[in-house]
């Protein structure tokens, strides 16, 4: 199956999780009017474990790009700040029966931050150009926060 | 009083916080060999409240910069994750009975995200190139986590 990437936003992205974005006013204006702060834009868990903030450094794809596989975390939230201007690409899926459901893609604007919600289906890293560089805040700690699932027919998505 | 900004390493940013980039081998590589993950590499604290995610839109500013002005968070550390290559200005110091002792000033490589621990000095956020977009992880919680302190002798950042 084919699927197109969207531009991400906001709305359609909210099954999934927040998008990160100075859009907008700010919801204060600090340091002498010198910056503006959009407070606290990510629904983060982090169950029986605690924040952490790694870096990940991932090889750069292209599309059209074959998707086999979809993960998710049952313990917590993750997630990715672009460490570059560059749009990545982001997939995800509906949950069906706890396996993935519909798939659907989105490219960042290059001016924005995602964070997957707690479970939810989607791709691993999948930055367009390099570096492939992210800040990623995830849950630290014990007991088994992957699941990988092999999809039963791939999705290649286009521009 | 005149002072240099050096470049940011680990070693010497230790005294106020943690470094974070892709710098040596990663700790694991996952999404069938595509990533590495540098894991867990700030030293994060949040007291009496939770960890949050916020986008920051800085004014840039240039070099000589003038700072007359440090703050501290006494309730928890604050991780600065630039959303794009460029470097920014880092300004820290060391505590001295409540009030800023010695300053330093840093300049990061375009591929670093900085976390001052908790109580740590610093200057506010001075990006050197537009857009001044970060990705900031700190506490989110009641009562006062900011501390301001006009210097009584502005410190000259220069190159």
């Amino acid at each position: 199956m084919q699927i197109k990437a969207d531009p991400l936003c906001a709305d359609a992205f909210a099954p999934y999780g927040d998008v990160l974005d100075a859009e907008g006013t700010p919801d204060r204006i600090i340091n002498q009017g010198m910056c503006g702060r959009h407070h606290d834009r990510a629904r983060l868990s982090f169950e029986d474990g605690r924040a952490g903030v790694s870096i990940f450094n991932a090889i750069p794809r292209s599309l059209p790009y074959v998707c086999d596989l979809l993960e998710r975390h049952p313990l917590g939230s993750q997630c990715f700040v672009p460490m570059s201007s560059h749009p990545f690409l982001v997939i995800v899926a509906r949950d069906d029966h706890n396996r993935p459901g519909a798939v659907r893609a989105f490219i960042t604007n290059g001016a924005q931050a995602i964070n997957f919600h707690q479970g939810v289906w989607h791709g691993v890293l999948t930055p367009l150009h390099g570096p492939g560089l992210f800040a990623v805040i995830d849950r630290i700690g014990e007991g088994s926060n992957l699941e990988e699932v092999m999809l039963d027919a791939p999705v290649t998505v286009i521009a």
